[in-house]
């Protein structure tokens, strides 16, 4: 794959492939697990740890996006063992935990925000990549529905 | 995973993760190949091979996604092999081909509306997915652009 197709975005202030990977991995070392143990351990009144959506812009990733595929990987195979491990140990999943805007939210709510987050990025990737043949497909463009999205 | 989630879809009309699997597969025998050969070939004013686009809904899959996937995957592989001695003969990617809607339509046009098709409909697999745990989210719903898109 080209580096040129890996650092295609849908203009300015919008992520190419590679940053939305290292979002990925920001969130799986500083969102999820996170808070879903600052809710089993603790639960409300307690305020989740902070996490930054924007941290992975802040320095430029000087690595390979295989480099970065690699790192989130490692990581998501250890918070998948360590979420079995909590989930094992039957935590209440009507719990609450304390989000800095939404308020109150439910563990179960937090675990099927995790998979719609991901498939929103995973979705955000693919459309990413296809703007790159947005006028290479000619006459197609009108029927391929995520060259019609916002 | 659950059969349960294969066969959400999104209302009357949408196809569920298995239907679009099948479209695939029909996909890769009767639309991408041929048509791509119909230009080497033969080129305007031949009409392309007719493709249906429904064709997978007129007989029910009684098979497992997992065998629908091995289909997939063997089909595609076999088309990339076909795909690639055609592109190591060094084609006319400006050479023309009918298409019945369109009209002309150049060879590269084809090719790049192949992989922005394949794109539109892995999205729209994780899109039907993602649905099923729109009320699941709770609050995030209104930050999970992948519930938000029509």
């Amino acid at each position: 794959m080209s580096e040129a197709w890996l650092q295609c975005n849908e203009g300015e202030g919008t992520w190419n492939a590679q940053e939305v990977i290292e979002h990925f991995i920001e969130a799986e070392k500083h969102n999820w697990i996170p808070r879903v143990e600052s809710i089993v351990l603790e639960g409300e009144p307690q305020l989740f740890p902070a996490f930054d959506r924007f941290s992975h812009l802040k320095q430029i990733s000087e690595r390979s996006v295989e480099e970065a595929l690699q790192e989130f990987s490692s990581i998501r195979l250890n918070n998948i063992s360590t979420l079995k491990d909590i989930i094992n140990s039957n935590p209440d999943l009507e719990k609450t935990g304390l989000h800095p805007e939404f308020g109150s939210v439910k563990l179960r709510e937090l675990l099927s925000a995790w998979v719609v987050h991901d498939f929103t990025h995973i979705t955000q990737i693919i459309r990413v990549m296809a703007e790159r043949y947005r006028t290479d497909v000619g006459p197609w463009s009108a029927y391929l529905g995520i060259l019609n999205r916002s």
